[in-house]
């Protein structure tokens, strides 16, 4: 009988047991798990965090651990994988609660390792306040008691965790400095849309230091490296995060140019019998067809979900991505998919990008909100490439015509034309996405 | 210079007009428009009825009869056209404030004479309370003052503007009645989503009686076939409406099979120099390349946007219309895109329906709602044909990808594969209409 072993259980690892079992019932499947929960949702722990009696923590968790060892899947938690030999096809172990260290056979492996947070060189000194990371539910149980009562907290990092995170400690009654060292907020995006996000975090009490590196965390709180000093009783470490490839590379599996495991459409790493997927994985780009690494909960369930496929044997294929990203900060969605600009000249095409700035729903409708609305196309055929929102309302709606449209390599002119749900509650007569894709037909 | 006559000054006549200005601005524009506004929007009817307060009358004018003549259009209201003479290009027309008749030449006609009440034969007696259509503004003018104070109305219909009405008199305090002749409501839908809104209705306090049609409308009320009387302070008659096509008809241009004016993809008639567009004429229907004929304020202003190019001398096409369609009533949105079960096997197609029931949002989140999907995909080859959607939440996000998709020539299995937004406080990690894309691949 054929053995699957899986290292790592959130979204990918447990999205392929789940699916591999489902596909062939008789699998002999092992999934290795250092936290001690599995399949939970990571997106939404800055909700939890945010409002714990809102949302309890058992929520996040979609499939318990009994229930997929119910399912058959011998899953192990609190065992962290410590070295995989593909020629011999063994694993070996240690189960973190005993320390006692054990082998595994296996036939086929998944690495579904993951990312972790990058925590930056900075001296922190002992009698510092609590420097953080927020990538895991374990992150998150740690910090959710220190948020009450609430005080001064120090973000590091203007990604989207950062900004999410930021929102959440506002909710939660700190007060809020948030430390990005670009010289500018979401650098993938028009910087018109970093300016509305800055006003808007202004305008709900966060404050925004830019172009500022972190030199030292100690007691008074936070130096910056030109010698500025944010006082902190908290600080949020949200720098970004790197795949979790030392298991994978040190068996001698290929790390691809943007550092995270290489593979093909199948989930297959180019050994034989070992696959990679999630956030540990690269997956090609739709529109440019290189590969990238973007770290997200969809991509990664959605390549969990080809790689049990496969792993079952089956003939499943990852299409790849669009970078489609969005999140929310107060009462914003920010938003995209395709390629940005720079991404789009750099694969060879000419790309304009078009603008407007438009209501979500007729114009005469209470709940209607005006957001803005960016199209990138190419300026030879009219070939959509790109798309970006910011808004109170309609931003989700109008990134995911845009990838849909993107996906299925229409034009600014089939957009203009598409016929969409239009009733005033809904929608003004043309979708917002319309409009930008009528101003960009007339390019 | 080219003189154009345009017949109607609502969505498509005032959207023709003011593209053909800004394209040719040397062109000589005469909009004749039976109502004293034009370029209002029909749509919103019923919400400012509901809420004149939200809703001032003024905001559902797009655009004033002043800003269009500021603009160099010739626009007279409350003129009628009695008779066309396209052999001799003159309108016959007469103005309706003061009788007096005159005659108008022209090059080009755009017939934009919309559609009109359907009001069935149905005997009223001298003393029966107000049966009144709304179609029109005027329309509406006559029903805003006569809904306070509240009393007990019967609504003569289950379509479109029958359920919005059915919102809008609950909310200004009546008690209502909405009788429909078919034995279900929303025949285009799936039968579940005919059992959804009913229950919603009933639950919102509108009384609905099925498979009952008017004999009478009297001092008593609203007298059925079978001798129930529904008392009525008012009667709404929302039967549905029909194409104004007299005018065109009598003038020698062809009807398609739908009843309403054949036209091609350049809104061309078929008599050299005349076009129609709106809710007078038909389209096409992209899936099935048949004509149709949906009367809906987008299509109409995309129509419209098509015959003001090419009467300026452009070479624009309409590509048709997918039968995309939203409503919404009091909870619930109501949606649909694409052919019918029905529809697709008269096209040739396999058609299977798929549903499911799923969260809007992540499950965990405070603003996640049910909300039920469908799509229809070809047996054969997974081919997307349709797609409905009835919920709180979501509908029409899920419609509008399920459109794009459609309109896209795509899949079921590139719907469950796309790259969409994610993030806990707007989808689940995989978007309901993946969901659903996801159980048809597996057919």
């Amino acid at each position: 009988m054929t053995r699957v072993l899986i290292v790592g259980g959130v979204a990918a690892g447990m999205k392929a047991a789940a699916t591999a079992r489902r596909r062939r019932p008789e699998l002999d499947i092992l999934v290795l798990q250092d936290e001690p929960e599995v399949s939970y949702s990571a997106c939404g722990l800055p909700y939890w965090l945010g409002d714990p009696a809102a949302i309890p923590r058992d929520k996040l968790i979609a499939r318990s651990v009994e229930r997929f060892r119910a399912d058959g899947i011998d899953l192990r938690v609190r065992h962290r994988v410590d070295e995989v030999n593909l020629d011999a096809r063994r694993a070996h172990l240690t189960a973190l609660d005993t320390g006692s260290r054990s082998a595994e056979p296996f036939d086929l492996i998944l690495f579904a390792t993951g990312a972790q947070a990058f925590m930056p060189p900075i001296t922190v000194t002992t009698d510092a306040p609590p420097v953080l990371p927020l990538r895991s539910l374990h992150d998150a149980d740690r910090l959710q008691p220190l948020l009450s009562p609430p005080g001064r907290a120090v973000i590091v990092g203007g990604g989207y965790i950062g900004l999410e995170m930021a929102e959440t400690l506002r909710h939660r009654g700190f007060r809020v400095t948030l430390v990005e060292a670009m010289p500018r907020l979401l650098p993938a995006f028009d910087p018109a849309v970093a300016g509305i996000v800055g006003e808007h975090l202004a305008k709900h009490g966060v404050e925004v230091v830019l172009g500022a590196s972190v030199a030292q965390v100690g007691k008074e709180g936070v130096r910056l490296s030109d010698g500025i000093v944010l006082p902190a009783d908290h600080v949020l470490m949200a720098v970004g995060v790197r795949p979790r490839t030392d298991l994978a590379a040190a068996a001698g599996v290929k790390l691809g140019e943007t550092g995270a495991i290489a593979v093909d459409a199948a989930m297959r790493t180019g050994i034989a019998g070992a696959y990679a997927a999630g956030d540990c994985a690269e997956a090609r780009h739709v529109v440019s067809g290189k590969p990238v690494w973007y770290p997200l909960g969809d991509i990664a369930n959605r390549q969990g979900r080809v790689a049990g496929t496969n792993l079952a044997g089956g003939q499943a294929r990852f299409p790849g991505v669009l970078g489609t990203a969005i999140f929310k900060v107060f009462d914003l969605a920010v938003a995209r998919t395709g390629l940005s600009a720079e991404q789009a000249r750099r694969s060879g095409f000419d790309p304009v990008p078009v603008h407007a700035q438009m209501p979500s729903r007729a114009r005469y409708m209470p709940n209607s909100r005006m957001l803005d609305g960016w199209l990138l196309v190419d300026r030879r055929d009219g070939r959509l490439l790109g798309a970006e929102a910011v808004g109170p309302d309609g931003v989700d709606k109008y990134i995911d015509i845009a990838a849909t449209a993107i996906w299925a390599k229409l034009t600014a002119d089939d957009l203009a034309e598409l016929d969409l749900a239009y009733a005033p509650p809904y929608s003004p007569v043309f979708a917002p996405v319309q409009v930008v894709g009528e101003l960009a037909r007339k390019l």
